[in-house]
C-alpha cells in the first residue's frame, strides 16, 4: 500500500508518455497506477501495448499495468497528458469535467484566456485563474498546461532579465530530434543537415512567451509587451535545444549584472524545495563555449536551463546562449513540476 | 603547350589549399603549374607530400607537381594564398613586393584600408583600390582579399536587400565542420552536438559585412552604415553556413518585391559571364523548409547562395534563411571568382 | 523527337523510383516517357504528384509528366521496376504478359528459378533464362532482376576470386540509410547508434550470392556450392553499404595475386563499353584505411564496387573490406546496366 | 579524515585519466588523493592544469588536487595508470620497482608473460602470477593490466560459451569515437563515414582474447588454442563497441542453450559482490534488434556486456551481437574492478 499520490498519464505508450513514466519513476510523492492510451491498446499490459523507444528499458513499476482508454471513470483524480494534439482537446476537457486535474504537456489549451500556462519558477500566481476556470466552464476538475519545449528554455533564460526591462528580442533554436517524438523526423532529412523549418513552432515560442512573462491583474492574463522573434531549426542533435539569444533592455546595466541576476534567480519551486525542482534554475556557464547539449543537458536531471555567453549585441545591447531539455523541462518534466505546486497550492485536494 | 594562364597555390598541401587544387582542375582560363608549402615538404613531389583529405581521390594533374618552398622566385604571377593566417601576412606581402598577384584567402590583410576585400556581384568597384596599394605600399604586385566564409552567406543575401535601405541585422550562423580544415574539430566535440562558438568569427562577420557591402568613393571604403549582430555556431554538417537572418530596412516593401529581388539580382560576374560565376547568383527557394545544407549545398557547383523562409519578423519587418557553400563560394570559389574578375579588368597583365 | 528508347517506372513518385529518374537523365539511350505510381497520384503532374526526396532538385525532363496507373496500355515496351514488395508480384506480371520488359529492382521474383538475377559483370549469362521464362509462362514480355543492394557489393567483390576456389565466405554489413527510403529509419533509432538488424537482409545476401555467382547449366541455374554467413546493420552514413570479409578459398594464393585479381576484373558491360559501365568494376584501393563510403561512394558515378586492406585472415585465410553504392550500384544503376545488357543481346526489340 | 584507501592516477589530466576520476567519484572503497600528469602540468590544481572533456562538468572531489608529476614519492601504493603507451614503460615499471601496485589500462605489459591480462570474470586465477612478476623483476610492487576495450567486449560474450569448446570465432567491430581520445578522431573523418581501420586494434584483439581465455597452469599462462579474425572499424557513435560475432563450437548444443549459458554467467566479482562487479555480467537482450549502443551502453554502469540475436550461422554454427562500454568496461571501470579483486586477494595490503 503505497502512501504515494496516485496518477494517471493520458497518450501513456507514445512517446511523450514515455517521457512521463520515465520521469515519473522513483518519483517522492508521485506513483504512475494508471495508464490511458488509444482503444487498440486498451486491456493489453503496458508492456505488451508498448514499443519502448527511449534509451534503456522500460520501468519495471509501469510495465504490469494495465492500459485503458483515454475515458474519465477510474482514473486517478491527477493525470498528465501527453496526448497528441489532435485528439487532447476532446480528452482533457472530458477529464476536467469529471472533476480531474489534467496536468497537460499539450498545445491546445495553453493560450485558453483561462487556462493557466505555467513555468513555476516565473509564473506561478497564473495559477489563481484556476477559480475563474472552473466557474466559468462548470467544471469541478481542471486544466493547467506548460509551454511548447521552445518556450520553456526562452522563458527561463529571459525571467530573471525582466528586472531590467526587457523590450524586444530575437531568438534561434536549434532543436534536438527527440522534440518531433517518434518516428519523429526522418533520418534521411536530418543526417548530417539542418532543416530549417519546424511547423508552427515559432508562432508558438512567439506568443507563448509573452503569456509567460507576462502579469496576471484583476484576474486575467497581461501579456508582456515585448516583440519577440523566432527562427526554429531541426539539428542533429539528440536532446536539448539550444538557442542564441539578442535582447534588447530598457536599462543599460553591465554584464557582470545581467551575469549576476542570472545566477541569483530562484522561483517557488525553489522556494518550497519541490521534489522535481533544480537548485538553481538558471546557471550560467563561464566557459567560452558552453552551454552545449550533449555535454550539459542532462546535469541536474534536465531540469534547468544552462546559458552562457553573454556579450554586448551591436544591435541590441547584449546577446547570449541558453539550453534545456526539451523532453525533461520542456516536457514531462515541466508537467511535474506544475503538479508539485499545485499540490503546495493545494489544487490536488 | 598549355594555353591556360600558369597560376600557383601558397600552402598547397593543407586542407583549403586541396580546395583550390580541386576547384581549379579544368578551370578553363587557369592551370595550376606551381604547388608551394612548408619547407618540410619542398622538394617531393605533391602526391608524397599530401594527405589527400577531400572526398574523393587528388586531382591526377596535380599529382606529380614538385612541392616549392613559399618564396617567390619561378612562382607564376597569379597565386591564390591558402595560406595559414599564422604566416599569411608575411609570405603574401613577400609575393606582392615581387610583382606577384596574390589572391587571398587569407583573413589578414582583409580589413586593411588599401586592401580590397571582394564579392565581385556586390562590390566589383572596390578591385579600384590597387593602384593606391601599389602606390602606397611601393609594390608592382598586389593583394587582392575574399571574405570570411560566413561572411560570403550573409553579404550575397543581403546585398538584393540594399536598395530597399537595409538599417539592421541579426545574424545566427550554423556552420559546417569543414570550416575548420582537417583535423579541425574533433568529433568528441561536434557529434550529435552544437558547439556555440568559433573564435573570431562573429567579429569577423560584423565588420566584414560592413565594409563588403559599403561604397567606395574618393578613393577610399566606406562601411555600410548597417548595424550587424552575429551569433556563430558549429553544427554536425559537412559542408554549407546555414544562416538565419532578420532584417530591418528603412522602406517597408511588401515580402514578394523582397523575393523578387532576390531572383533578380545580377552582378559583374553575370554580365561577364565569367567560367565560375553561377547564372543565378542568389536562388530563392520556394519550399517552406528550404535551403537546407545537405540537399542544396552542392547545387551550382557551389557557387549560389540559396535564400528561402521570407517572413515578416515581428521585430524588425523581414525575416528568412540563406545557405552557402563554405568551401567553395566562401573560399576557393570565392578566390577564384575573384582572380577571374580581375582578369576581366586586365589586373593579370 | 528524341532518338533515344522510350522507357517507363513502375513505382516512379517513390525514393527508389526517384533515384531511378536521377540516373536516367541524360542517359544517352533511354529517356524516360511515362511514370507509373498509385492511383491516388495518377492523373497529376509528376511534379505535383512528388515530393522530392533526393538531394539538389527534381530533373526537368520528368516534371512535367503525366503519372499513369501501373498498368500496361500505352507504357514503353521497357519499363523500369521501383515498386514496393506488397504489389511488385502483381504489377510486374501483368507488365510481363503485356508484351513489356521488365527491369525489375524488386526482390519479388528473385530466387524464381526462371528469372535472371543478374550482375552484368559476373553472369550475363544468366540471361540465356528468358525463352525459357517465356515459354513456362506464356508470356510475351519478360521479367528480369538485380540483386539486393548489399548483395551486389559482395558478389562484385567476390567475383574477382571465384577463379581461386571460395568455399566459405562471413560478411559484416554496414548499410547506409538511404537503403530503407523514405522516411525510412527513424533518426531517434540511428542517431549516434548502430542498429545490428535489417528485416529480410541476412536471409537475401546468402541466398542471391549463390545465385549469381553460380553457373547456368541445361537451362539451369546451379547455385555456386559457397557456404555464406551475413551481419547485417544499419549505421549512420548516408549513402554506400561497406562490408568487411573473411573468405576461405580452395587455393591459397599470395595475397598480391587477389589484389592484381581485383584490378584485372572485367567482364561483358566492360567489352561492350555499355553505358553505365564503370571502366574498372572492381577499384582496389592501396590506403591503409580506404574504402570509405562518405569518401568513396560517388566515385565513378556510383557504378563501381572498393575494396582495399586486402590481409591474412587467422581463421580463414583471407579478408579485406568492400564498398558500394546502394541507391545506384545497388539499385537503379544495377537495374540501367542489366537493361543495356539487354539491349546488346536484341531483347530489347 | 577518510576511510577510503587513497589512490592515484598517473595520467590524470588525459581523457582516460578522465574516465577513471569520474568512475571513482563516490568509490565506496577507493578516494582519488593524488593526481599525476607530465611536468608542464605538475605543481598547479586539476582544475587548472586540466581541460575537461567529458560531458558534464569535472567532480568537485578532485578539482582542488594539486598534479603531480607521474613519478613515485609521495603517491599512494595504489595508482591506475591512465598513460600514454610512449611513456606507460617506463612510468609504471618506476611505479612497480618502488613498492606501488600499478593497475593499467596501457596496453604496454599486457602480453607480457609474467604479467597478469585480467577480465575479472574470466580468469581472476591469473593473478597468481603476481608472484612469479616479483620475483623476476625483483619488484615490491606490481603490475597488473586490463584489455583492449574491444578485447573485453569479446571475450566477456565468448567467455559463457567457453563450456561448449569455441575453436574459432570471426569478429567485426563497430566502435565508437570515445575510443580514441581527445581531439582523437577528426569530425572530417568519421561524420556520417565509416572509417575500416583502427592501428593496431585487430591484433590486440586477437592475441588478447587467446591469452585471457586461456588457461593458468603451472605457473604460466597458456593461450586458448581458438583461432580469431578481427575486422576493426570506427562509426559515428558516442559511446559504445558493438561486435558481430560468428563462432564455431566443437560441441551443437541447441541455440537456447547457449542464450541460457549467457544468462547464467557469473564470475568472481559477482560471488564476491563486488562494488563494481554488474549483477549479471552479460546480459542477454530478446529483442530482434538489440543490443544497440546509445540506447543500451549506459545501463548497469556501463559494466556489463550485452548479448543478443544469437541464430544459427551457415558458416560456423552460431552468431550473435555484443556490445560493451568502452571507456567503463572497457578501460577505466575494468582497472577499477581489477583493483577491487585485488583487495578481496590481498594484494593491496
Amino acid at each position: 500500500m503505497s502512501a504515494k499520490i496516485p496518477v494517471g498519464v493520458l497518450g501513456a505508450t507514445g512517446m511523450v508518455g514515455q517521457h512521463f513514466l520515465r520521469f515519473l519513476a522513483n518519483h517522492p510523492w508521485f506513483e504512475v497506477t494508471w495508464a490511458g492510451a488509444s482503444d487498440r491498446s486498451a486491456g493489453k499490459k503496458f508492456r505488451d501495448a508498448t514499443s519502448w523507444r527511449l534509451d534503456g528499458v522500460m520501468p519495471e513499476s509501469v510495465a504490469g499495468l494495465t492500459v485503458e482508454e483515454c475515458k474519465p471513470g477510474n482514473a486517478p483524480k491527477l493525470v498528465f497528458s501527453a496526448t497528441d494534439a489532435s485528439v487532447a482537446t476532446e480528452i482533457e476537457q472530458a477529464f476536467a469535467g469529471a472533476e480531474h486535474v489534467v496536468v497537460s504537456n499539450s498545445r491546445n489549451h495553453r493560450m485558453e484566456s483561462d487556462v493557466a500556462l505555467l513555468v513555476p519558477e516565473i509564473n506561478a500566481d497564473h495559477l489563481a485563474i484556476a477559480a475563474a476556470q472552473r466557474a466559468r466552464r462548470g467544471w469541478k476538475g481542471l486544466i493547467v498546461t506548460n509551454p511548447n519545449c521552445s518556450t520553456v528554455v526562452l522563458t527561463m533564460a529571459l525571467a530573471p532579465l525582466r528586472q531590467f526591462g526587457i523590450t524586444r528580442t530575437v531568438v534561434t533554436t536549434m532543436q534536438a530530434i527527440s522534440g518531433a517524438g517518434y518516428p519523429g523526423v526522418s533520418s534521411m532529412d536530418i543526417n548530417a543537415n539542418v532543416v530549417p523549418f519546424i511547423g508552427g513552432e515559432e508562432e508558438k515560442v512567439e506568443i507563448e512567451t509573452q503569456k509567460i512573462l507576462g502579469g496576471f491583474e484583476q484576474g486575467a492574463f497581461v501579456p508582456h509587451p515585448m516583440r519577440v522573434s523566432a527562427h526554429c531549426n531541426r539539428v542533429p542533435v539528440l536532446d536539448g535545444h539550444t538557442a542564441t539569444i539578442s535582447v534588447e533592455l530598457s536599462s543599460e546595466p553591465p554584464e557582470q549584472e545581467l551575469i549576476a541576476a542570472f545566477a541569483a534567480f530562484r522561483g517557488v519551486p525553489q522556494e518550497r524545495n519541490l521534489p522535481s525542482a533544480p537548485a538553481v534554475p538558471v546557471i550560467y556557464m563561464p566557459e567560452k563555449d558552453r552551454p552545449q547539449p550533449r555535454r550539459d543537458v542532462e546535469r541536474e536531471r534536465g531540469m534547468a536551463v544552462f546559458c552562457g555567453r553573454l556579450r554586448t549585441c551591436p544591435v541590441f545591447g547584449y546577446k547570449f546562449i541558453a539550453l534545456g531539455h526539451n523532453t525533461v523541462r520542456g516536457a514531462a518534466g515541466a508537467a511535474v513540476l506544475n503538479a508539485e505546486l499545485m499540490k503546495t497550492e493545494g489544487l490536488l485536494d
